[in-house]
Parts: structure tokens; C-alpha cells; sequence
């Protein structure tokens, strides 16, 4: 297979959802519902999207279309804290895919809600997905889990808190860890949760999208100090200069790509244990690792 | 039965709830834990908790513990929007319930992450109400419709967008009608579905609930222009210098009561259609009219 096709197949897919299922901006008020959509469809992998479709296939899921909400969401949940990341008094970044940020677009004051707003449509969104509420309930409970302070949010703060602190390897991996592999973990994990895996399956997935990705922010990372600013879409080198603690600042380049190829292996290995039905997750795994962007 | 007595009583079982639920502040990243627990004790009425709770027992729910997390929930959101509110970039506020909001303590990037973490822990904690999950799905259906653009959010862009804007009574009942409205009849119509109300008790909840949101934000405007500073918690008087759109600028200070006292009229009507059950609800209506702070 592929993957590339793959990928660009299933986001033009996710694009589809995401434009049917976001307000108009036409609803009042016209401006918020703008600048949700600004941010939405500014560019972006769906990556997490993609990864609980390729998931929930894997564990035998057969209904995308019922599990296509709970995909989508996840991809606003990512808008609301990239949009609030960016915003002057936290990464104060002007640039993003390639496009103002939403704070220079529409202003701080309807940037903060817009935000607000797509996290808390996210979960109006997902609880139309169609699968029995006793699975919905747990495939929530693994997000929340992984959005709040013991994932995402955790990882912001000490990003913020970071810059002060000497580099070091543990607060580096707790970063990491939480800021990304936990999302995507989630990403995963409720993927074979929807579709209804086995224990030891979505055990398995879990872990792999654990590993993908902190294989994933390490890349990350590499890329703010070699990639081509133009394709990564936004300013690179930035933070090299912010005191922002990277894989790159504490091991080197080289350091920091074998630790992605560690954890990438160790991702294959989890996917692996699917059998057959890991093979796509296995492709993501290798695509993400080879990126340039 | 005296309401202030019984208010009282509920204030502070909720609030021993809310600090069980919460995660301590020692709990890493410390600093964020911190925020949360600063906004949410710095004072409130926890109306929306009580108001969920009556309700739940106006319909005959009696596990009031198992339909707590949700009550606590609704104190967290509630919060959440309120930081969010106060940051420079919005209303810049710098004093909330009488003591320094969130971000004046912790600084604008802590204080929209505190936001952003309260809100994400609410759908965390909302998820442990023990009520079959289809109740519960339901129940959130309601939820995140009054909180984002339909509600909430809808009213305060509204509210940002109308300084710019003549004062005008449809855009004015709009703002208040979203902006406070929504949520307070939400939660008075969560209760009951939680507590399994007929269709007819949840139709006259979500009314009475509406009405007495409106009537309580029309208070809230009055309590700004002839309220007692001390009594009321933060800076009165702002409304009127900053342009925002209010029921005394446009109907005046007597038309402003007056429309209050309606919609307190119309709240109790529907409230007494539950019988004697909805007596308790009929009195918060009431207080709440009168009330000085």
C-alpha cells in the first residue's frame, strides 16, 4: 500500500466530516463561527483523526460513518489548544500552517473563544457518535484523561515552566510525553475502544500510539532546527531561541533522531501485535518518522 | 422553609464535594492545580450545582450523591467561562468576588490554561455520574448545547461585539438570553432528566429555567449600577463606563426592575406547575430577585 495515498485520502475524507459538521459560518454570531472554521481548515494532517479510523478498523470496526463524529472531534479538540497555544501570552507564535494564527486574523478576545468554542463542540459533536453509551462513556473517559492536566494541558504548563528550568532529561520526556504522545495514544487507544477490540488489543494499540507519539514530537522538534520553513508552515528555529526544551537541546541531532527511530520501533512492535490488521498503523508509524514536514 | 438557610446548607456540601473532586495542589504540574482551586474557592453562590440538585429532587430523584459529579461539573464550567471572561484581552477584569482573578495571581498564559483545564476536567468528573450512560448522554446533549455558541459562548462574543454596537433591546435579550439564560435552564433541566422527570416536568424546568436566568442577569445589571461594591465582589459601575449593553442603560433602572420582576413571575409559573415539589425551585426564584448581591 501506498501510505501517502492513504493519508491524503482519509484526510480529504475528514475534511468532508468536518466541513458538514461545523456551524456555518453564516449562524450567528457570523464571527465566531468564521474563526472556528478559519482555524479548522487552515491545513493540518488530521492526523488524530486518522489514527482512531485506522484504529477502529484494525480491531474489526466496519462502521466508520457511526465513529466519524468521535474522529472529528478529536481534530477540533486539537484546533482549541493549538489556537490557545499560540496566543501572545503563551507561545505568542504569529504564524501556523503557513497562515496568521487566529489571534492576528480576528483579534486575542475572539481567538480565547473560538477556542472555548471548538472544545466545547467537540463534545457536542461526540456524543452523536453511534455506538451504545456505555462505549461512548468509556472512549470518553479515556480523552478527558488525555486532554486535561494529566496529558495535554500538563504538558503546556511545564512547557511554559520549562523555560526557566535547566534542560533535563526527565522533565523533557514528562513534556513530551503529555503535550503529544498522550493525545495520540488516546487517538489510538479509543479507536479499538469504538470498534470494539479485545482487551489486549487495545492494550496493544494504546502503548504503539504512546510511543508514535513521542516518536512523533521528537520529530518535531528535529524540524524546528533542519526543516524547510516553507514546508513545516511555520517559523522555524524558534525554539532553539525561546529556551524551549527539546530533544535536539539536550542530545543533540543525532541523539534526537535515535531516539525517535527507538521509539518508532518500539510504536511497530506494539502495531505489530495486531497481526495483519496492525499493517496500516505500522505504515503511519514509519511515514511519520521519514516526514519532512 | 427558610431559602437563605437551606442555600446555605447546599453552598457548602457542595463545596466539600468540589474540594474532594478536584485534584490537590501538590498534584504535578502543581502551579496549574493551584489555579483551578484559587478560582473555584474564591467564593460563589454554587447556584447551578443547587439548581440542578433541586431540580433532581423536584422530579423525585433521592441519590442525590451519584447525580454530584455532574452538579460539581457545572461549578467547574461555570468558573472556567468566568476566568476566561476576566483576561486582559476580554473584559479585563481585575477583581472577581471580592479577591484578584486568575490571571492578575498567576499571570494571562496560567490563567487561560487553568481556564482551559477546568473545563476539560468538568467533562472528566461529569463522566462519574452514576445514571444508566443513555441518561447520562442525554443530559450532556443539553449540556454542551448551552454552553458554546448556542449558549454561552454565543452571548459573551455578542456581549464583546454589542460595545461597538447601539444599545438595541433585541440584541440586549440575545446577550442575556445566551449568556446566562441558557446555562442556569440547562442545569435546572439537567436535574431533571438525571432524576428521571416526566417529559412534561423536564418541558416546565427548562422554562422556569430560563425565565429565572434572564431575571438573574437583569439583577446582575441592576446590582452594578446601585449595588454596594463590598456586597457585590468586584468593581460595580463598569458596565456603564465601558459601553456594554445592559437593562438599565436601555429601559432604565425601573424598567430594568420591572422586567426582572416579570420574568421572576413567569419563572414561578412554570416551576409551580410541578406541584408541590417545584415550591423549592419557586423560592430560588424568588430570592434570587431580591437578593443584593
Amino acid at each position: 500500500m501506498d501510505i501517502r495515498e492513504y493519508l491524503k485520502k482519509e484526510k480529504e475524507k475528514i475534511d468532508r466530516y468536518l466541513e458538514k459538521y461545523l456551524p456555518p459560518e453564516g449562524a450567528y454570531p457570523s464571527i465566531i463561527h468564521k474563526a472556528m472554521r478559519y482555524s479548522v481548515f487552515a491545513g493540518g494532517k488530521r492526523l488524530r483523526p486518522i489514527l482512531l479510523l485506522t484504529a477502529y478498523r484494525a480491531v474489526g470496526g466496519k462502521k466508520e460513518e457511526d465513529v466519524m463524529p468521535f474522529a472529528c472531534s478529536l481534530e477540533l479538540i486539537h484546533t482549541y489548544s493549538l489556537i490557545h497555544d499560540d496566543l501572545p501570552a503563551i507561545d505568542n507564535d504569529d504564524m501556523r500552517r503557513g497562515k496568521p494564527t487566529s489571534h492576528k486574523v480576528f483579534g486575542e478576545a475572539i481567538a480565547i473563544l473560538a477556542g472555548d468554542a471548538l472544545f466545547s463542540f467537540a463534545f457536542e459533536l461526540m456524543l452523536k457518535t453511534r455506538v451504545p453509551p456505555g462505549v461512548l462513556r468509556k472512549a470518553m473517559e479515556v480523552l478527558t484523561r488525555a486532554i486535561g492536566t494529566s496529558g495535554i494541558i500538563g504538558g503546556q504548563v511545564m512547557d511554559i515552566e520549562g523555560e526557566k528550568l535547566e534542560p533535563d532529561p526527565r522533565l523533557l520526556r514528562y513534556i513530551h510525553s503529555h503535550k503529544t504522545g498522550a493525545f495520540i495514544s488516546a487517538a489510538v487507544e479509543i479507536g479499538g475502544i469504538l470498534g470494539r477490540g479485545k482487551k489486549k488489543e487495545i492494550e496493544a494499540l494504546r502503548k504503539g500510539g504512546g510511543y508514535m507519539g513521542m516518536a512523533f514530537q521528537i520529530v518535531d522538534d528535529i524540524l524546528d532546527v533542519v526543516g524547510d520553513e516553507k514546508k513545516v508552515g511555520k517559523k522555524t528555529q524558534k525554539d532553539a531561541t525561546s529556551g524551549k526544551i527539546t530533544y535536539p537541546a539536550v542530545y543533540g541531532l543525532d541523539g534526537a533522531r535515535r531516539r525517535a527511530e527507538r521509539y518508532t520501533h518500539l510504536a511497530i512492535n506494539s502495531f505489530e501485535r495486531l497481526g495483519k490488521k496492525g499493517k496500516v498503523l505500522v505504515e503511519i508509524a514509519k511515514f511519520l518518522f521519514e516526514r519532512d514536514r
